[in-house]
């Protein structure tokens, strides 16, 4: 019974079989009638024009979008655990051509205006200091906590102020969306958000991103540097077709819905004390000695330890019931 | 009828079958049974311990082998109509840091120890110009034309001889294999290959790309390297499935043998003065007048017009036998 | 006597009397009072608001130009023997992030808007090449050829219609407007010039060269790139005060008439068919059997073989009047 | 009467004069006598064979060394103050192609091997995070401390036993030898370091600093890198000279002595208390309150607020006795 991460599971049926319906001779490079959905399908989703650009993974997504908004002699700030910062081997300074990365501190992996305006304030403006030039947080947080789309629009807010672009590392987007019952659009470019990274691969898709900009002056570089990348794939249709499928019929926030549905359960088992970030989308953080972890771990569960005394549990779209009670009656048992 | 390309056919039924199969929850990142079992098999393709990374698009595994084999301040030496010069955006300069391409001339598409050595010829041994740090050939050809393993072997006894990293674009690497049988081994490190971008997208993968290493110090830096260029896949196990599932029973073979022999049938069909270079793998080049193309296209087939007064025509593994037999019948009556 | 190159002459004795001058305790980083002066001097000489900053190489100068006129995923136009492909050992690609350089031929190093246009012809307008984004020129060229303020500004026309911005590589610009009589602005911005890299170390000063930006918006972002390659002097008025004192009077023009003299009596001496380029700066490239080379060599005159047949032979602000009289004669003598 | 920095003090006699010297023609690009004889000079003082590269500032020795000792995908380690970090713009981002800095802390701007082996234990090893390739420490540091030849042995023998290589930041490195009577050798090589940018600037060079690389199978990239980033000089010989003249009769040394005695004096009339850092080399750190630093500037004296309720005091080569006097007899007066 595996709580690893979501990012292994099982791809859902609708995304599997949109493979099938893909699998026919079509134009390469975007040219295929999958593709040329995708600008139109995300447009109704976000409630305004939008440009689109599948990619294979939230690291190509983010960084391409990164690479748009700050200049290799710039500054991103994040916060210390973003996946930008912890996870992606330098993938950030790799596309920007060196930009650096600047680390901000914030509970439950989240960024406030003071915290941002504090980065900002040790940064002098002269030509020996890279200048800020955007920011970036994740929704939901790398802790599993979200931003509501006023706290959004706060942030949003602030970079207007400042002149920096705003990026949302939407890996987890869905689950963000499905917690919140907010918007799209309103956790978006309504709060000032330029481009987001909106992930379908850790909510059932095979392996399918979608970088969407809100700033269509933003795509045409983009296209651009994608392919030089190397992202941009002959067959891209299999990547079009899993997003069509995925945002028909709201599989994605169904999908979220069940992985929330699922850490809620964990949540309430383990009960307040236990829990070391308030659990709001599909990622627990509990509190466990040694011999706990060991005690879950000889029940069959697996999952990561996340320093001393801690564990991460993630659900994902089909975890299973039976596996999902089971921890959360082995958790309420310790 | 459409023959623009390759690249955009549909999948054959083996790869498309093996994401059903993979498509349970498994470890992320190379950890999944079948992403372990990719070295091995590779290995035994190539007789010899090899390292196999998969990627999704040609230009990434050219590219990632390219930044292995040639520093920043390097030079690349490759044709000048070689698909990392044309066709790629400026994908190796930015993975190598900014190394420069040599275009060196040679008749279809096709290099020699001569033409290099000449190119060699002309750049100083100084400080003030990027020094030759690699080769790059591919084969089949960008004009379908193939290497023979002792053609092959010559370049890579000059790159030996002159401190050169050798580098093959295999993006049609089966269609050689196929048209020449020679072994995979004869054509790649036997004769002096550092690394092979072997290619399964057109030979009737989704978006499969293998990136083989025949140095093992070259593999370690190059994982790192896909990681920050965002080609690692979390589910990466579902191209590692389409790979086994294509190396299993030589799918790859059979399928690059249909495609060429589609070719063959159109080739013999045009005669040979009608051929701009000899028809070697999946790929026909022919002279037609604006009149002929028209007529063609008039009675139903697609394809690129190649320059004034060619046409390129691409068969593929799943080319339909009734419509390479109405081309043929149509070539011909021209 | 050394007829080598002018970039390793003597410094003038009005740049080496501004070291001592500038040789006090004054503020770093463009704060010192010579710094301050820079932008007014060159902008009265360019009958225009200019922002110019120093740095000691030309490499520098034209790089920092390119990264400002050419995003990493574009291409850069230049004549096949340009000091930026020829000479730089891949600077460009650096600066630039990756853009690539798209070698123009042209009589005596100089490009033609024909020339230019047939090669933008060769560009598919799609994502899978590097779209041309600049166009760099180099007066007086690598051959010791002008072009006249109405070449320039027939190539900054083409520019503006095909969206490239202009960049101007004059290490020997002096020398350009010393034989052409034109002003700076004709040669330069009201030619469509959008920046200039102007020397200063050819003719007489140490290590000192000029970026000179038209355009006011690539100003902001050039002092960071120029901060972060290392070309922010903590002293810098010891340039400043260079080219500060080589404007005064009109010293560069000076300096670049005595060298183009020197190399005017030596193209008379050689006669005209011995002449490869004509000679219109300070630079001679003639027609010279082994055995004359020989002959000039065993004289005691220096040079560069350029070759199979032909020597260059290059005049400095300060060239021996002596020393040239010994060469005329000499080659006279053949 | 100014403290701000020694980076903008007058250049010493000894280099002034060498300029004068070295004004005639030569061979350009390090083929002048001036720079022929700088390897030897350099092995002569560091008691071994040394290749030495002159370039023009610490920003270009620091990231040219930092580009040949971290690839692209590595992590630099280095004090969260270093020069590296807080004042060069992202250009070791830039040199190297994307490495990220990682930053430790440490009393004083100095690193100890517990906080490098506490900041290593952070690193994950595996692939999705740059691996830690260099650590880079500055001495003296940019708080006017130094580290014992023991302090550095120590921390280079960290870096041999977890694989890193050894970068030296020695813009004052001559202020940290006169201080520390130990040799050159006993700081650098002989305690593990692999490359030192040995400062001349801000200790009486017009603008010359060596890049000393103790590994000579660096040194051949190097030259490559420095060339394409614009820091190789065609008049390279007035760098080159600088460095010979202040290295004949210790003159470097000689510079240090007297800009650290000047420190000292200040220090000693400051007393313990108002010190922020022991005052080691020529850079003082002070508690003053805003009245006495207000007073302090009332008298004529100019130097930096560091932060609320400090001031830094540096010293130079040529600091004017009187004014220490009387800067040493207001600070006493506080």
């Amino acid at each position: 019974m595996r709580f690893f991460s979501d990012n292994a599971a099982a791809a859902c049926p609708e995304a599997l079989a949109s493979l099938a319906e893909a699998n026919r001779l079509d134009t390469a490079y975007d040219g295929d009638e999958w593709s040329k959905r995708l600008n139109a399908a995300f447009s109704a989703l976000f409630e305004r024009e939008v440009e689109a650009l599948w990619v294979t993974t939230g690291t190509a997504a983010n960084c391409l979008a990164l690479a748009a908004l700050c200049p290799p002699h710039g500054r991103i700030l994040c916060h210390e655990q973003a996946h930008i910062e912890i996870d992606e081997c330098g993938a950030p300074e790799f596309y920007t051509g060196g930009a650096k990365l600047m680390l901000v501190e914030g509970e439950g992996a989240k960024l406030t205006p003071d915290g941002v305006m504090a980065a900002l304030g040790t940064v002098r403006d002269d030509v020996h200091q890279a200048q800020p030039a955007a920011l970036s947080i994740t929704n939901a947080t790398e802790y599993g906590r979200v931003y509501t789309a006023a706290e959004t629009a706060a942030l949003g807010a602030l970079c207007r102020k400042r002149g920096l672009r705003f990026h949302l590392d939407g890996a987890r987007f869905a689950n963000a969306v499905a917690r919140l019952g907010a918007s799209p659009a309103e956790l978006t470019w309504k709060a000032g958000v330029d481009a987001l990274s909106f992930g379908f691969t850790k909510n059932g898709g095979l392996s399918a991103e979608a970088l969407i900009l809100f700033d269509p002056a933003l795509a045409k570089e983009t296209h651009y540097r994608r392919k030089r990348a190397g992202h941009l794939l002959s067959k891209g249709r299999y990547l079009a077709a899993q997003l069509l499928a995925m945002l028909e019929g709201d599989v994605w926030l169904r999908n979220a819905r069940a992985a929330n549905d699922a850490a809620a359960r964990l949540a309430e088992a383990a009960g307040g004390d236990r829990l070391v970030h308030p659990v709001e989308a599909n990622e627990l953080f509990i509190r466990v000695s040694a011999a706990e972890a060991a005690s879950l771990r000889t029940q069959g569960f697996d999952f990561y330890d996340w320093g001393a005394g801690e564990a991460r549990l993630v659900t994902a779209w089909d975890s299973d019931p039976g596996h999902v009670a089971a921890l959360a009656a082995a958790i309420a048992a310790l």
